[in-house]
């Protein structure tokens, strides 16, 4: 089976930035299935990429190697890395891009790439993306072992995980993500629908609050900034066009959006903003 | 040969949508040859979606995976489904997506997406691009039979082809597309340069129109709003920089452009707005 | 190995067009690797995809087929080609887009694309990339020598290279290219790190101009407009957020950017203006 490289970066598609590195990829390991998860990533926003790095691993084959440049560090001291996990190998700078992936899938190891083998022979100090994460990438991805490529590395920096904390009867969150379709993607989650009208909680990377575990979705209540949402509902098609709705997302938030329409535009809404959940 | 499954959404490239679908196509068939048809469908306009796919389906290898999510209805009644023509294998929602390419090659089966050992284990309700069409495609590049992923189909939701009529020596079609060059694409076709100045005219969809088969180029004109566009050329370089022109556009269909500039600009002109041929 | 076949073109994403180049290509060629430099080129820009091309093509496998589709003049006389050179073949419109490659890397071989045996049955009047470039592409990475496509052509229309000369200390050059980050790429290099603080700095394309071949970094200082740049730096990571500077880009060129800002918007700057270097 062709091994599967899978790219993220900032570097968008108007320059060859993107195509260079493939070309790299393909001149060492040239039967590499080489996909693209976007590279509209906000340029530098390394929080934007980790979320959307955190949504889209688990559907790739498990031996993929994820090659992440998101790298506001690129020339400073910031080391580059490699990290093996049971769900995907990952190579990316350390400036926490891969943390809440580790948070959900932890680390087996982790190296910093020293080893100059791996490199192209000429590195420059602009464009790690092409003389370091990308043959890198590819010689993994030929089956080179990761610890050939330098030493065990114990502490890799982490962002911290969004907000997410509760009292008495509401959860409150924050606008984690904002889709090209303007739907707003919560923190608020993992929930996943075990009835019509019943939903289990399982909050994300172990966050410990006090909400039910389990609730019914049509007596809950979502709140953004002076908007009451309503309850819960199963898609966009159960409410009529241009009409505000909550719903689970396809990565198990809960999400905001409003039926052929750009919520984040209509509300006015930017990440970060708060979101609250209220049992009633 | 490896299998080619081709993509068409409304998902853009700015999130990992369409990443993830590939996600899922490799993971199921690791040796396809994935192949962008556009992402940048304006969201949910199926029609568009349906120009496309008519424009590109005939250049891809006949035993080709088309998938195509343009899918406003997502979680909502509309079906699931897959299609066997004799140029393609095609799986998308029942929407209508699929009628212009079934109006010029017909559909041999098609089939209903009930068997839900070709989804993922769980299937959300708001990205079946990812859960129910992807690993569907997958399986169908693989191998698996039509018949196997669900019960016949005999009714398919059906758009209206686009305007096309005729009247005294005049026809009258509809801008169809704007590309991103600005050129705007009419519902005027198929065109077909069979001597130096001779067009032959193959009305699309067996439209049944009083309009001549054969005709002089320079002895036609073409009329959008109040612009006189003059006579069908055969190339944007046979007029001068910056000026408006008639030709043949690439699919065969009647087309209006500025050589270096961008028509739907200029003149103001959207999808739909009338188009005229007169043949003097 | 599978070959390489890589795109190049100003036709966006927004359209089918380069995926429908792809359903060509694969349908002649199946195992093509098949990989985008950019489809952004803004339309017909034929110096900006000259330049894009020329930072790419030495990091792809030498066999590698570049298919390059910037063609204002389609339909018209400028003749369709293929050039063979040590690092790569090259299927392009006569129209200057492979000048600078090839100042640098010297072709082999130019044929005229006359032999229509390699071209599609049908050939459009404006779609020249679908029917004439890519199948000949295809045909390339196939095997077929380049012999067969057509006779030899001796003549190619050359662009001339990026303003560079050099007076009483100072080098002058021009903005050449500015990237999605708004980094200023000038004409001034190839720079070379060979010290701490010491750059080489061999003309591009063998340029005559009287200016030392190694000097100290630290003591030159750069100049656009009326912006004192500072002296050359290693990285963006050198200077504070917000603040511009100077450093040697990825391509070995003098760029002048702002750390985690856009140069271009902040100092109102467009291709082509003058960049000076001072020796002090």
């Amino acid at each position: 089976m062709p091994p599967v490289i899978a790219l993220l970066t900032d570097f968008g598609l108007t320059d060859a930035y993107v195509g260079i590195m493939k070309g790299v990829l393909l001149s060492i390991c040239p039967t590499a299935q080489l996909v693209d998860l976007t590279h509209d990533i906000p340029p530098q926003q390394v929080r934007q990429a980790a979320y959307v790095l955190l949504t889209a691993y688990r559907y790739f084959p498990s031996d993929t190697v994820f090659l992440i440049v998101v790298d506001p560090g690129v020339g400073t001291a910031r080391a580059p890395i490699a990290v093996e996990t049971a769900h995907g190998r990952f190579v990316a700078p350390d400036n926490g891009v891969l943390s809440y992936v580790l948070q959900e899938t932890p680390a087996r190891l982790a190296v910093t790439l020293t080893q100059e083998a791996f490199h192209l022979r000429e590195v420059s100090q602009t464009f790690h993306g092409r003389d370091i994460f990308s043959p890198v990438a590819a010689h993994l991805a030929q089956g080179t072992p990761l610890t050939a490529l330098g030493p065990e590395r114990h502490e890799l920096v982490t962002l911290p995980p969004p907000r997410l904390s509760a009292s008495s009867g509401t959860v409150e969150g924050e606008v984690w993500h904002i889709d090209r379709f303007g739907n707003l993607i919560t923190s608020i989650g993992h929930l996943y629908w075990d009835g019509p009208d019943s939903l289990q909680f399982t909050p994300r990377f172990g966050a410990q609050i006090e909400a039910p575990r389990q609730f019914i979705a049509s007596a809950c209540r979502v709140q953004i900034g002076p908007h009451n949402v309503g309850p819960i509902r199963h898609t966009y098609g159960a409410v009529p066009p241009r009409t505000l709705t909550a719903l689970v997302g396809s990565a198990g938030q809960l999400e905001i959006g409003i039926n052929q329409g750009h919520a984040a535009q209509a509300l006015g809404v930017t990440i970060g903003d708060p979101v609250l959940l209220h049992f009633v």
